[in-house]
């Protein structure tokens, strides 16, 4: 059976107040759902998407090939997440490029395009905006909240802003912050795109261009950082371009590794929003519980009430499995209700989209215990 | 007792047959040399450099402040490399932008800059161009090779292209070729090199301008892969900069980490030649001695006669101690005399120009086993 899926929006008037300070006001967020809420409407699933993800999470477009979400392969019918016990909700973030409002939209107070004057968001503005949509949708509380990497972020502050409007958090490839490394690889992408001609500040929709080779770059860097070497090694190792022997060149291709980082580079900046890609790093970047305590996790943790699946892969080193046990350390020093599975898989951080049977059966298990 | 440094030029008449099939004429090489060449000259050791060294290896110029040889803890009067035992030479290698012909430099043929048209050069081009420089001094054979990194690499090569002119090979934190990721790395620093408009397609000289965009995002790349996990938490963390709560901004530095990056990209950008950073790359890029060899290490290491020292660093992930004893493995296959020590170091690949102790005193124990 072929899930369908179909966008839906809605535009909330009331303005929303942001970390920052500032607020945004005659904002729209899309949204898809999947399954059929019951009638107590208690068996409602938010999914969080990472960086270059959207509210599009399973199923298709009925007039689009190869329109499959972004995690079609854990949500739907009979899958992991299994849409005919669940009601799953997918919200396309406050900043994003792919249907919510953005710097690309038009800055209600001005006229004019948002570019770079696009409020600051963070992991804990977007639960907000989130909450605010189930209240729409007259959902008082989600049986579950699940999300990787980013997405995994906002699944634990969810069960930190909102804790008596969730019963469990699923927390894949995620960290309790971004160590120094990962904000290094983010703020050098960044400055490739700041500093691409084409930004113009970040205001280049005014210009008609767009900083295509600062998304190339940045594009490229996160690549490199969510495949494992190992699996690197795997698909490209040495290998030169295909019948290709050493052309001895500083500027053309002679490895496939290059070749691919290049594509995926290329095919990145003719979608991505420059801005977005700003917003969305600074996000990780910012995210920080423990921040307010001392940096101490476990007493940021002391708040949750949540029942938690924490999941992590062995060759991950963006969000590395030792992040994840330090998460599961503070929830354990709560005596919290924890499960955690370390995931033996070689494919580094992408391991969280793609199919692994331990990793999705490790999902389907605890989602059984769901009760919906 | 100071170690004074005096650069030396030679400038070779006779074309040099390159890797790639080309050649290059007219060309001079920097160099320096540090302590006396004995009777029989049989005491030199060469030091090769990688990516941001140069000939200066050792010493002080006497007209300027800070300006110790990038290996000035190693070399000089009863350092490890004793200068009072030891003719210590360093050479600046082709295509560099310290004192050596490249891209920077008049074109033999055309009268113009080389720019991009300067011969793609190899760690075996190198090697060659520095037997060369041996020959005008009047030296068959050396007492060692030594390098880091890249200059270990051309250390490996030594051994194999030229056994009967070389005793010793010392070869720290370097590899046996580039894995996929490495490639990676480079290849992300080259394009954003390549499609700074500044770069002119490498004939930026002609325009007065310097493609330091591009240059930065190289240096920053490079910084982090320097640079382990644990030193960058451990130096930087996530601390903001002094003083400063979040500011709550996409463009500005929040991070010290951000700050640290952006000053060494912007003191890189205002020395370094981008077309030498796509050279050096593709150098470490090419580098793969076992390629002639269907892939085995162990058959290209049967020509090798040297004894060797390799030494790698625990937390350098750039070079990592797998690399090093893929080495040592194909050396003791082929009943070499092999030195390894693997040194329990924070500091991540950088550690290699690092004082260390341990390491130190490694490097010393080896050479007082050297007859000088």
């Amino acid at each position: 059976m072929t899930l369908i899926a179909l966008p839906q929006f809605h535009t909330f008037e009331e303005p929303l107040a942001l970390q920052s300070g500032a607020s945004i006001r005659a904002y729209t967020l899309a949204y898809e759902t999947y399954g059929k809420l019951n009638a107590d409407k208690s068996n409602a699933v938010l999914i969080c998407h990472a960086l270059n993800a959207s509210h599009h999470v399973a199923g298709v477009y009925p007039d689009k090939e190869k329109s499959e979400g972004w995690w079609d392969n854990m949500i739907g019918p009979g899958k992991p997440v299994d849409t005919n016990r669940f009601f799953v909700i997918g919200i396309n973030n406050l900043g994003s490029c792919f249907g919510s409002t953005g710097p690309m939209h038009i800055h209600p107070d001005t006229g004019k395009v948002y570019g770079a004057d696009f409020p600051v968001v963070t992991v804990e503005d977007w639960v907000n905006a989130q909450a605010r949509l189930l209240d729409v949708l007259g959902i008082q509380t989600l049986a579950a909240v699940m999300g990787g990497s980013l997405g995994g972020m906002q699944a634990l502050s969810w069960t930190l802003q909102f804790p008596e409007r969730m019963r469990h958090a699923v927390v894949v490839a995620s960290a309790p912050n971004l160590n120094a490394e990962n904000i290094a690889f983010n703020e050098v992408a960044r400055r490739a795109i700041v500093t691409d001609p084409d930004f113009h500040g970040g205001h280049f929709y005014e210009y008609g261009v767009v900083p295509k080779r600062g998304l190339r770059i940045a594009r490229m860097i996160g690549h490199i950082t969510y495949l494992s070497d190992d699996v690197m090694n795997e698909k490209f190792g040495r290998q030169l371009r295909d019948g290709m022997d050493l052309k001895y060149s500083t500027q053309d291709v002679e490895f496939q590794i290059e070749s691919y980082l290049r594509y995926q580079g290329d095919k990145f900046s003719e979608y991505f929003d420059a801005n977005t890609y700003l917003l969305i790093t600074r996000a990780l970047d910012y995210f920080d519980p423990a921040k307010a305590f001392d940096g101490k996790l476990s007493a940021a943790f002391a708040r949750a009430t949540a029942k938690f699946l924490l999941v992590s892969f062995s060759t991950d080193w963006r969000f590395s499995p030792a992040r994840s046990r330090e998460i599961v350390k503070a929830l354990l020093d709560n005596h919290r209700d924890v499960s955690y599975a370390e995931i033996d898989a070689p494919h580094g951080h992408d391991a969280f989209l793609l199919d692994d049977a331990r990793y999705l059966n490790v999902v389907r298990s605890y989602f059984e215990g769901v009760p919906a």
